[in-house]
């Protein structure tokens, strides 16, 4: 749904401070929709957002947001409300200063991530720096092949936030978000990396609402996140038991969660990051039993949604292996998350199931 | 439901021939209905059924069976149609011939097999001989350890039969039994455990309607049935995909199906079973891939039952790796069956689960 005319109303570029940046947020669910807050309310960025599934009701009335960090917010929206990523050339305007990437990640199901920033990015971009606010492992590869000159910024982001209906987002836990630079071969000045992400970290935390560092170790980082997202996230989708449910069952930490825990940090340390001796006991315990929450793909699962599998489990298992780590666990669970994912695009109609026999076409 | 006055009204032993036994068959879904019916239209046997969930519709009215075997019949009953297992002592009746156990075999959820069985088999029974038409593997030992001197017969049965509402069953292929003796070692004369297993043989093809055979070599009947039932059953259940599906979704026998296979012919042949050379590919393909069939365990865990995980895929896996066999990917899909088979123990409110944060008890 295209509605050109309605779309830039408020944008007065003349208003803004010099020192402003603009920052285009594609994606704006739980993570997404928090970001393009914390940029707003620092008063640093102008902000535009580009929404799917909840255009329509953010457009028209704005977000409804319950934040421990910002507290109730009724009809808040960014300085532009989109429904698609803009087109650059066609309208015309000039290259953001950031795009932010708060979107899933779901390589395996077009379009991928570069497809949907293309029109916002220049083929020969060397001037927007790209934040993927996304999990997982490898995210950055694609961009750096399609955009080789591109700075690319890691966002890992432990926030506790869900849309629950469309536009109404309700953020129970603090925002965590640490910032680094994803290595880059072709830039030739090293230290911008840094300069860009210390100055998105500072664009981002200056309303002081939240919690934004500076992490120069990008991939510990990660791998660290993944402890959690590469083996909790993909067992609870496939048993269909929760973080709190997954501890209660009988055998299911000892018999899966850890050893698939453990697989992880073995091939972080093969690839030459060492996570912290606790990280796999902290992990299993880091959503409280009581709460029985829903890990991304569990809920993703539930809803018929494709899930993160590739970035999360796939990127992981093929980095260890290569690296000589066994992954026996991982493995399996990787090829249960891939025909989860058939599943779903079966159900969906994206791939084809013949007839059966007897039944018409 | 106990309804002892109606039990036995057309029991009338003293019109039996000489040769008839006596034979009691447990559990009367789409396996047992049909064993009954085979036993009955022989001649040779009397037979009476118990039933649980069926037993209204079934008492009063019969079975409607639709069968590629027996062909259609309506309002079909054996002998006698109970609600429970006798209790020999309490009604001073003798004890059968056979007791044959149809129903599902699930010892990590009681009753066990053997406490079904306990008020139909005197302690020191040497008379009944068992037979039991379950799969998976080591389904004997109970028996043989709490009824010593019994002999155990195994029923290996590779019928294609569902029941589509209470007492109304359609099979539409073949009922293909295989009969042979467990081995037990407390019974003096070995050659008394084939003649029964050849007796019963008898007695359930007698009417000519059947394809049953004496196979004297149980475990490697029961190991290659195992290629399916530990692999592609729990491979189904766990990823929502049919025998169909599952070949075709993309890498799923590849990745999955035939490692499991693998592993179930490895655990077999260290414990000197050889199956097969195309075991594998034939059990990958032994269902018509356009039929799109469900496999037991995922047709359970779509209604919500338990599902028999444990003699179907624990106890291979227990036995090929203490032979030393290498079994990661059943040990990953047995791990999840069991995290499966919690969740609908924590649906059924079996185990408990503490309540939510700020949730009242």
């Amino acid at each position: 749904m295209q509605t050109p005319w309605l779309i830039r109303p408020l944008h007065l570029p003349f208003l803004l401070q010099p020192t402003t940046k603009n920052v285009l947020v594609i994606g704006g669910g739980s993570v997404g929709a928090i970001a393009a807050l914390n940029l707003d309310v620092g008063g640093l960025a102008n902000v535009t957002i580009t929404l799917r599934s909840n255009y329509i009701p953010v457009f028209f009335q704005g977000y409804n947001i319950e934040s421990c960090d910002h507290g109730k917010l009724e009809g808040w929206k960014p300085g532009e409300v989109l429904s698609a990523v803009p087109d650059l050339e066609k309208q015309g305007q000039k290259p953001y200063d950031y795009i932010v990437l708060a979107t899933k990640n779901i390589p395996d199901v077009p379009p991928t991530a570069v497809d949907l920033v293309a029109t916002a990015l220049p083929k020969d971009n060397a001037h927007t720096v790209l934040v993927l606010i996304q999990n997982g492992l490898n995210i950055e590869k694609p961009f750096l092949e399609a955009y080789p000159n591109t700075m690319v910024l890691s966002g890992v982001s432990l926030i506790g936030s869900k849309e629950v209906r469309p536009g109404h987002i309700v953020q129970d836990e603090h925002d965590r978000l640490l910032i680094g630079a994803f290595a880059n071969p072709n830039i030739s000045k090293q230290d911008i990396l840094e300069e860009r992400a210390k100055e998105f970290v500072e664009l981002y935390s200056r309303g002081g609402k939240t919690d934004c560092k500076y992490s120069p170790d990008v991939l510990h980082d990660r791998w660290r996140k993944l402890v959690y997202n590469a083996c909790l996230n993909p067992i609870c989708a496939i048993t269909g038991l929760d973080t709190g449910r997954i501890r209660l069952a009988e055998g299911a930490v000892e018999g899966l969660v850890r050893p698939a825990m453990r697989e992880i940090v073995a091939a972080a340390e093969a690839l030459g990051v060492k996570l912290a001796d606790d990280v796999v006991e902290y992990m299993i315990g880091v959503d409280p039993l009581d709460l029985y929450l829903a890990p991304s793909m569990l809920a993703d699962v539930g809803k018929g949604n494709y899930i993160e599998f590739e970035n999360l489990l796939g990127e992981p298992l093929r980095e260890g292996k290569k690296a000589g780590v066994a992954m026996p666990t991982l493995e399996v669970l990787y090829q249960i998350a891939k025909a989860l994912q058939w599943r779903t695009k079966a159900e969906r109609g994206v791939v084809k199931v013949p007839p059966k026999r007897g039944e018409e076409e």
